[in-house]
């Protein structure tokens, strides 16, 4: 099974009047005309409900246990505050190393929180463990088709606020958002895939021909720390295989602080990956057309953009 | 002489290409769809370089000596940005009581930072005798009628942007945004004038039927603390009266609370009046067509918002 086009196009109408249309603004960045796609004004900060709302509304079948996801960040903030909106119960399994922000998010949605283990692989096996027991539903934060289906859904309203768009710039971890815009625009544009060089699972994958496990650290590891493309994913990427950059953790913190003095908005490091290969020249703009980057989160300690 | 709906045209003609079109987003706020107008995304995080570009590009002539302007606060950081922009030298008297944030701003901007004296009508009187020494053009914050004209720009976008809007609350210092605003939609929309209850020159002049001097002080006293209203803004404002609410300093600042929580937004308390007045009940919606909010300045300690 894969994505495409069709998928979008009933996630879309799946979701629609449950997730915000978030806007665009057109700036200079780096000397060039951009377009930002301003995803981080999404519910929750960052594009994850998309997916979020299109996974556990399409499913076939809740459980009376709800829904359950490993997650200390922007994933589990989602399926908290979905789960909510729905009506579901929600149990999220957090690594030790989450940011407050996101934990603090996670319990004000309502949903039960428990704390997984030191890291993320931990919290996963934690979370698999619980819903063998209670039959929950595992919403898996990237490697589901109606998760990429739904966030496809931002790709679809860049192809209707930017109809002259020639070229987006996406940042990708687990390559759930990435995959998603490539199953919607195929090769009717060229989406470039951001990178943090300390978390590069979706270079690796190219490189090796198939996803593989890589080692991440560095300051975007909270949102794109991925130690592999997922199979779902990647079924989307090997198809219509996006241009592959990386960008330097001081080039997001530069593009951080960029985002804060420049255009006032608090960016997380994953959010700011994008605009960091812009603004640090990794990635020239296109002369013909519109180039898009997509900012896709906001979850951070506002103090940390300012410096 | 006033302003109208042709001077705002003229004035969006003037300054196109040199601010940003901010961007709107649908969104609940206390219960009720309503549009945000997200202008503190605007160039130097407020509405001001609108009448700043639409005063300096529109004056006959400009001397050697520049520009001139007191102001520690989204004027100052205005002008001094529009200043470079141009290549006109500016000077900013600014009072002791400015915030660091636009203290830093003006001075990043290149313009000659001066520290005028305790309070904003002390670094009025410095700037205006220093004005008399070297001939610079004086740039007021709101008591000019290109000035006005070209915050009334805001609201073309408006009309643009949402065509059903039926309502669009915005917040009050001076005058000079809520009478660009009138001066655009006269009476084809109701406007709604939102200040602080610890500045409140707008509602004493409707009392008075004149601009009358009021006590300044609370939380938004740095960006919506003028002593009364504009004479130029008051001959919009006398011509087409919007309505007058006022709100709490506990209510602005909730308001930007729920601005950072709900829509990841760093607003300042004068930017997050106008949306507290929805959020805090004082004003309802109308059913019928769209309420349009008006989000105008980031420029606050982002650590403010966070509590």
């Amino acid at each position: 099974m894969t994505v495409g086009r069709a998928d979008v196009i009933a996630a879309t109408d799946r979701i629609s009047g449950r997730v915000r249309r978030t806007p665009i603004i057109e700036v200079e960045v780096g000397g060039h005309r951009v377009v930002l796609k301003l995803e981080l004004l999404q519910h929750t900060g960052s594009f994850k409900p998309r997916g979020a709302f299109n996974r556990m509304i399409g499913a076939a079948d809740i459980p009376d246990s709800g829904v359950i996801a490993a997650s200390g960040g922007n994933h589990g903030v989602a399926v908290a505050f979905v789960a909510a909106e729905l009506g579901i119960p929600a149990e999220i399994f957090i690594p030790e190393v989450s940011p407050a922000i996101k934990v603090e998010a996670i319990r004000r949605h309502g949903a039960t929180a428990r704390v997984g283990g030191a890291l993320y692989g931990d919290a996963l096996v934690a979370s698999r463990a619980r819903a063998s027991e209670t039959g929950a539903l595992q919403v898996h934060a990237y490697d589901h088709e109606l998760t990429v289906a739904g966030q496809g859904t931002m790709a679809f309203e860049v192809s209707e606020q930017v109809p002259d768009a020639t070229e987006v710039l996406i940042a990708v971890g687990g390559g759930g958002l990435v995959s998603g815009a490539v199953a919607w625009f195929e090769d009717h544009l060229r989406v470039v895939a951001v990178e943090p060089t300390t978390s590069r699972a979706f270079a690796a994958a190219l490189d090796a021909g198939a996803p593989v496990e890589v080692d991440v650290s560095g300051i975007a590891s909270d949102s794109l720390g991925a130690a592999s493309i997922g199979a779902v994913p990647w079924t989307v990427l090997d198809r219509h295989r996006p241009e592959s950059l990386t960008v330097s953790d001081e080039a997001i913190a530069a593009a951080q602080h960029w985002l804060w003095q420049r255009m006032r908005l608090v960016v997380e490091p994953g959010g700011a990956t994008a605009s960091a290969a812009v603004l640090s020249g990794v990635h020239t703009p296109r002369p013909e057309g519109t180039t898009v980057i997509v900012v896709c989160g906001a979850n951070t300690d506002p103090t940390s953009v300012t410096g």
